[in-house]
């Protein structure tokens, strides 16, 4: 039996599940229940009326919290204690210290490895503040082209489309990320490569995609008389096989305590969005992500604790009612990829199938992470979520306030209400259901979401936002007790990779010295060559 | 008892379900089974021996496709008759007929409503030509806005993306879909209105974004001193609100037989994608969904027809083996955006609680489709694909040629066949996993994919893959003996929406005459305040 499945609580809540709440009774979804079931934070509210729990099942919930010592974790986490291992069996064995790429406000982190990590970080951030300073004053670069894949890329993308809104005029901004060559050819063919930055982003400076788009990359300078050497930085591990001067304009580093898909606040983020926006308003993302890692570590009292409340409600839907996925809906347009980081960041980190004790889990880990923004969904799929035949549990995310401030009155209303009528909208519609004896028009209800609500989405709140998310995931991560912070389910298809890439080379006498007969892909050659 | 429940192989699929196939044998995944597991097609080839299915569960499926009689369904389908209603309900009552939006090629469908809708098609096209062939020569518009939301934007976006190679130089493309007033500023703030069409979108000529923004864009329009009149068309039912002719340039028109998520190759898709590509590609577009639409028509032996075959796998893995989603994996960065169009496209369709005869569905329905390209999925939320604890059916996709052909031989291969390698790799590697003492480095395989291959994405198979995709749905809709073509299930959101904008118009003094109160509402609003 998994440490998870020894809580007491684990057994009650998964005796109450057997008898789950109704959310389609009046009598239980009331105005009082919208008003009590709500997280309130200095920046954000999560509002859970619509989630199936009643106050015995939070109570359970709460404690399962306890049992599994989640505050002292989190506290061990931030402070640079070694997280990322699993008894006995050969594992990563790091700290997790995302959150000391962003401790330089009120009361750093006084933990010896956190410390440490700050120090560094914060050398790294005055070098990223010098070379965009005087990009900005010399205007040399007007173009930025990232090459990264991942954790390297989805998150920075994610926030530079959010914080689009905030951007230096003239500035853009390019991923090349997939191996897929029309990538960078239709990058290449969009830009003035005389004007352009890149940066190549790769923790290990060994990803097959980057280091094949830096080849490809360099290629295009060099055909157009261009140096790479003026146009190319980098951002990697010391010591890594890109961590090379004479290749570089600027090196730029990253530690093995920072794994990819919580990378956005480090370097990796840093570049990107420094270029877009400033390193100033960069700056305020970190404060953003600082603050809230403070009211993680500040909260001990559970009820209070925001990402933690989101990552009980997870764990209920996933692990006591086996949802298999979560739908996430932001009614913002400007979070538009926000979906595709998360999918990385909870997904990679969650979707494991032993605990930290090496045993094979007895219960639901990380779920489906899916979602497209409102109220475009709602023209979407939205039918598959009122009566399709699989409940989808929704994590709704908005603000009161529309980033433009550009808004007109149409029928008595504002656009910015109009959204936010309609999330509410179909939060309420999700659970409640309507009774129609047609039955085409009959809606069962019943399904639960829970929506967090933002003054404003800016710098600030972004970074706060991204922070929430991964405190989210790493609580689900210790609730579950499982590593979610190393992702050994890549490795395999890496090495069929390799062979498969090799049989291709061997066609053209290329064939590396590791060459391995491979029958099953020579099949699937066969019936490309008879395309 | 549904029907689909009633036919005798569906009883017998289920009794083979109980004793699943094990694709981790090695006895069984044989070079000789990729070989064999395959439906040839003139353009493309769906490889399939990674589905957990053998010769005799692939029998009972053929068996099914012939009981529910669904190439008797597609040719009424294709003809014109009526399959959009549900027995005994109040329902749409309407023919579906998208695939005469493009039958203008070799042998058109004899079907009275068929040959009708052909010709109004046909009009449309004609007057599209000459709208968009001025405009070539003109020059007077760059930029084109489309305000529309759903069927109205996803399989437009999708195609426009997946096409962007083939694009006329100079011409912008940008979508107003959502309420998000921050969608229709940034669009404003990035464009030259003095250069720019705009393209109202909206069948019924009522829907609540769509006339929102256009009030909205409007309004822009005329603060910068430009007249609406000269810069806007509208793609709408005749007769409807907005088929005004003092308001538009131009009026295209569509019918209620053409449901928005089948509507690309009909004006909807037709404005966007001949102003970036030209009429003459788009044609092609035309002509390659065509060529689907009469290979499906045409290949009455089951195990030969490609949407067919696909459409049955689908089954297999949603109502025998019980997997709730479905992951699109292109490997092709063309198709970014085809994922979110396939979501409106199946969860829209087959997302129902009922079957054509008003039965309460005792199986289930429609997945959840979701999905973003490889090699980047790889390096987010692969790892739970293949250590999760819920299986994730795959499709890939992917083309034996780039599209921009600008490729660079790196270590012996080029990028796209890096590409390929990964694609089949992962196939291979989820099925048949590896076991390895350390469990955390042990992948337990056993998990189903598929992939379609072509030879290169071009706008003719484009054309070919997005009905490929639309018949593999109705098939499934035609095997369930479901309605796959209305969307009941958006409705009740609708009506609650309307009710929570009220609040905010009475708030301002002006609520419409409809106005009712909603304690709940107030109560969600009371938090709004709050914040």
């Amino acid at each position: 039996m998994t440490q998870f499945s020894k809580y007491p609580s684990v057994e009650k809540l998964r005796e109450l599940a057997k008898r789950p709440i109704n959310l389609t009774s009046g009598d239980l979804f009331t105005p009082k229940r919208v008003e009590e079931m709500c997280v309130v934070h200095p920046h954000f509210r999560l509002l859970f009326a619509t989630e199936k729990v009643d106050q015995t099942i939070l109570e359970h919930l709460l404690k399962l919290a306890e049992e599994a010592q989640v505050h002292e974790k989190m506290k061990a986490m931030q402070a640079g204690e070694v997280l990322n291992f699993i008894e006995g069996f050969e594992s990563e064995d790091r700290s997790v210290l995302h959150t000391s790429m962003r401790d330089f406000f009120d009361h750093p982190n006084t933990g010896k490895k956190a410390q440490e990590a700050r120090e560094d970080a914060l050398k790294e951030n005055e070098k990223l503040k010098a070379f965009m300073d005087e990009n900005d004053k010399k205007g040399t670069f007007k173009h930025l082209v990232v090459i990264g894949i991942g954790g390297s890329e989805l998150g920075a993308k994610a926030l530079t489309v959010a914080m689009a809104h905030y951007n230096k005029p003239g500035r853009s901004l390019h991923f090349v990320s997939t191996v897929d060559p029309d990538n960078a050819a239709s990058v290449v063919e969009s830009i003035d490569l005389s004007k352009t930055l890149v940066a190549s982003i790769s923790k290990s400076g060994g990803t097959l995609e980057t280091l094949t788009n830096e080849a490809l990359m360099r290629y295009h300078f060099e055909k157009q008389g261009l140096d790479p050497k003026n146009h190319f930085v980098v951002v990697t591990g010391k010591g890594s096989p890109l961590d090379d001067s004479s290749k570089y304009l600027e090196r730029f580093y990253m530690w093995d305590y920072i794994g990819g898909r919580y990378s956005v606040t480090s370097m990796v983020g840093g570049i990107p969005l420094a270029f877009c926006l400033g390193y100033e308003q960069f700056s305020q993302i970190l404060k953003g992500a600082n603050a809230m890692d403070k009211h993680v570590l500040q909260t001990t009292n559970s009820r209070e604790n925001l990402p933690l409340m989101s990552a009980l409600l997870g764990v209920w839907n996933r692990t006591f009612l086996h949802h298999h996925t979560v739908a996430i809906i932001p009614y913002s347009q400007a979070l538009g990829r926000f979906a595709a980081h998360l999918q990385q960041l909870d997904m990679e980190s969650n979707g494991k199938q032993i605990d930290k004790k090496g045993q094979p889990v007895d219960f639901d880990t990380g779920p489906i992470i899916w979602g497209e923004p409102g109220t475009n969904a709602q023209h979407s799929f939205f039918q598959m979520l009122h009566q399709g035949t699989t409940p989808v549990p929704i994590e709704f995310i908005s603000f009161k306030e529309s980033q433009y401030q550009q808004d007109l009155e149409v029928k008595g209303s504002l656009s910015q209400e109009k959204l936010l009528s309609n999330m509410f909208a179909q939060s309420m519609a999700l659970a409640q259901g309507h009774k129609n004896e047609n039955l085409n028009k009959n809606f069962p209800g019943n399904r639960p979401s829970r929506i967090l609500l933002g003054k404003q989405l800016t710098p600030f709140t972004v970074g706060a936002l991204l922070s929430y998310y991964e405190h989210k995931v790493d609580y689900q991560g210790f609730i579950w007790n499982i590593n979610s912070f190393d992702q050994e389910g890549v490795q395999l298809g890496k090495v069929l990779a390799n062979q498969m890439i090799d049989l291709f080379a061997k066609r053209r006498g290329k064939a590396s010295e590791k060459f391995k007969p491979l029958a099953l892909g020579e099949a699937y050659l066969k019936h490309l060559d008879n395309l």
